[in-house]
């Protein structure tokens, strides 16, 4: 459609201005002193959406941070696409590590560099933004109605009661969502499963107060050596995790499976130097692409106990700290795999300290039909402005609020990501490239013209 | 002597006003932010040295923090004692855990709460007033020195080359150091030897960035978990380290001595209720004032890496660090220790990431002989003063500069030492009970009496 390109190709510029002055707005959920910054973010948002021609759009109240709700309705007969998205970002820290300031978007050789810019203030824009461009051009073909979230990033805590109070409004035939990657331009890809998430957090107690480690040490545990100890229990000589029961609901690939993963493209030589790693690490038995996409994981995401501050101070602490997430697999529950860490951590506590332990979000595993009308729409509208077909991966990250839409919407998810995994997702220096969010916004009218076709 | 006691019974209030003022100044080595501060500190010191009754008294720049040099020449044929200290203090973090400001001095039932208030300040400064108690009535019976460091709490990094320069000045019979704590005021004890040091920092660095525990998670191998089980690895089952060759140099004790040592009263229900924990931890085969007495420890003193702060980020950090030291027992040299723990951690460090290590200040473990005239002069005045003989007990920290002072100047050291084990050094709520100060000022000239008579 000629039209689209057309359009797009006059309002690029503010296309890109546009979304700088959403990146612009430190929209961190985690973090309770940027309350004011969520709403913030939020109105802009709706703003956004009326701007592109929403009929309505409302930012609605959460216990937590709000909700963006827009849709619009051109006609009850045709099919209706649930765009999801949010528009909260990770913490930024380590501030240190980032080369401008996280809030202070860049260009850079083609590439916006912001916190958010790929997760997902910039995934999002590009639904926002194709919506403008069929809403300018008279060529929308579907109902389209978006859900923008504050809280994706701390794990969706109020989305399910907003979703249960609301089934109505979201009623729609198909839910998609730009909040992964795709391979590369050259390899576009799709994901078709998403990894559940069980989170917590560790504090070991050892003496009630910081000890000097001359007059105590050798006499009294170390928390830090203690957490080490368990820590290290956790995974065995081949990176197996080690707590009994963790594997039993996880759905073995099929050989078949196996065989089309590794049919992606992958370049080890590659994946090692964009990391700057020396040697691939992982579960023995399981490529790379099936480390991170069809087996679940156990992670340290945080440490700290005792003195880290400059020079040296001879020390025994009182507590040592860490924070441990595991990625799941269709069939596990993160409940359950919560549950089982956490009796598993205590049940290897040694008697000299005390732990206690803080659950932080879960999420469940989702996988998506690959025969469904959704993924062919989607599929086709990037064979369309890719010239071809898509392959469709298994994401290693989680999307935790895929299985509460199934649960009480009864519809599927669409994950149509143009982020690359060298984004920084999460990272200092998040980035997105201009010609990854232009394609997006290429593309996606495509979907919506393909799903009312079918 | 009646008109010692006399004397300090009526000047105990601004015994402690005066120490107070000298708390106040947050005299932290470790921090350069404090340098003015360290320069305000020893000053003061020079100052109380010459309201004492000095002859002279200088501040010596070093290269880093100065230098407090003081004395009072009686009579060149009377035996000399150099009295050795340290104005500077531990950093005093965490300090959400100060029940008062670390550098606002409270007195609190009789116990004087601050950051220095015995190690060292509150120690030092009883040497001070026993100084002022034998010039204010004219009977100090030794020539006296003081040489008080600035550097103490981070290994002395230029007291060597001060003394070296200084040989003549320093010329003296015995050294008295009261850095030590004694078992209580019921059972005076003095330490006879105390433990070399080794500290290092380890830096583990895995992919050249934080990345998104999803998407890497599994295939990457985290810093964290790697420094957790190299850490796990340097204790086995026994609690004995396992580092090769680390017990080579260690002189076994004689059943003699252990036998001595068990003779020294050892609540283990009090000792664990007073640090709030549930058991005893420590190397197989050992009492508890063996492991701190007589054997070598490995103690981690911090550690951190990944997202540390509020709620939870799913990051697979890039980085993760650990503060290390090693108490050593006599024969185990620090140089070599260092590069044993250096060389061992190198060659268990896996092949996915990379290791850096920095090594901070040591120092050598030291033995002082209880036959000698220094020993014996102040285990008559303990017991004098306390009614009871000193037990001889072996101490669990560092006092690096001991063997420094014994190669450069050939005499022995004496630990006179008046703080109790519970004065948490090093930890939130430091403090020095005012009977031990006091019964400290009270001692200390008999000490000079009996050595000049001897």
């Amino acid at each position: 459609m000629n039209q689209w390109k057309e359009y797009q190709q006059q309002n690029k510029e503010r296309f890109l201005n546009e979304l700088i002055d959403l990146l612009r707005i430190p929209s961190v959920s985690a973090r309770s002193e940027h309350k004011d910054d969520m709403l913030a973010c939020a109105e802009a948002m709706k703003q956004k959406l009326i701007d592109a021609g929403a009929d309505k759009a409302e930012v609605y109240k959460t216990a937590g941070h709000p909700i963006v709700y827009g849709e619009k309705i051109i006609d009850a007969s045709k099919p209706a696409v649930l765009v999801y998205g949010h528009y909260d970002v990770q913490p930024p820290d380590p501030l240190e590590l980032w080369h401008s300031g996280p809030f202070e978007p860049v260009v850079k050789d083609g590439k916006l560099y912001a916190r958010g810019s790929a997760d997902d203030k910039g995934q999002v824009y590009m639904h926002v933004k194709a919506f403008e461009t069929m809403t300018a051009t008279n060529s929308l073909s579907t109902n389209i109605k978006f859900i923008i979230e504050g809280e994706e990033e701390v794990g969706s805590p109020n989305l399910a009661t907003f979703v249960k109070e609301h089934k109505d409004l979201l009623k729609a035939d198909v839910i998609l969502i730009s909040d992964t990657s795709m391979l590369s331009l050259d390899t576009p890809s799709m994901d078709v499963g998403v990894r559940g998430l069980s989170y917590i957090e560790v504090e070991i107690t050892g003496p009630d107060r910081d000890l000097h480690s001359g007059v105590y040490g050798g006499a009294v545990a170390n928390p830090i050596t203690i957490l080490a100890q368990m820590i290290a229990s956790l995974h065995d000589k081949n990176n197996h995790i080690t707590i009994p029961g963790f594997y039993d609901d996880v759905v073995e690939s099929s050989a078949e499976e196996r065989k089309l993963m590794a049919e992606a493209p992958f370049d080890a030589e590659a994946y090692k130097k964009d990391l700057g790693i020396n040697e691939l690490w992982g579960e023995k038995g399981y490529t790379t692409n099936e480390r991170t996409g069809i087996r679940p994981t156990l992670e340290l995401n945080g440490i700290w106990g005792g003195y880290t501050g400059e020079g040296s101070k001879t020390v025994l602490p009182s507590k040592a700290h860490a924070k441990i997430s595991c990625r799941l697999v269709p069939n596990q529950k993160s409940e359950a795999i919560t549950e089982l860490l956490i009796n598993h951590l205590k049940k290897i506590t040694p008697p000299y300290v005390d732990i206690k332990i803080m659950v932080h979000h879960g999420g469940e595993p989702y996988m998506t039909p690959i025969e469904s009308k959704g993924y062919k729409a989607a599929a086709k509208a990037i064979e369309t402005t890719f010239g071809k077909a898509p392959i469709p991966v298994r994401g290693g990250g989680s999307i935790p609020i895929c299985s509460l839409f199934e649960q009480e919407l009864g519809i599927k998810i669409i994950f149509m990501g143009f982020g690359l995994d060298s984004d920084n997702l999460h990272s200092p220096n998040e980035k997105f490239d201009l010609a990854n969010y232009y394609k997006g916004i290429e593309t996606i009218p495509y979907f919506h013209k393909y799903f009312a076709e079918e």
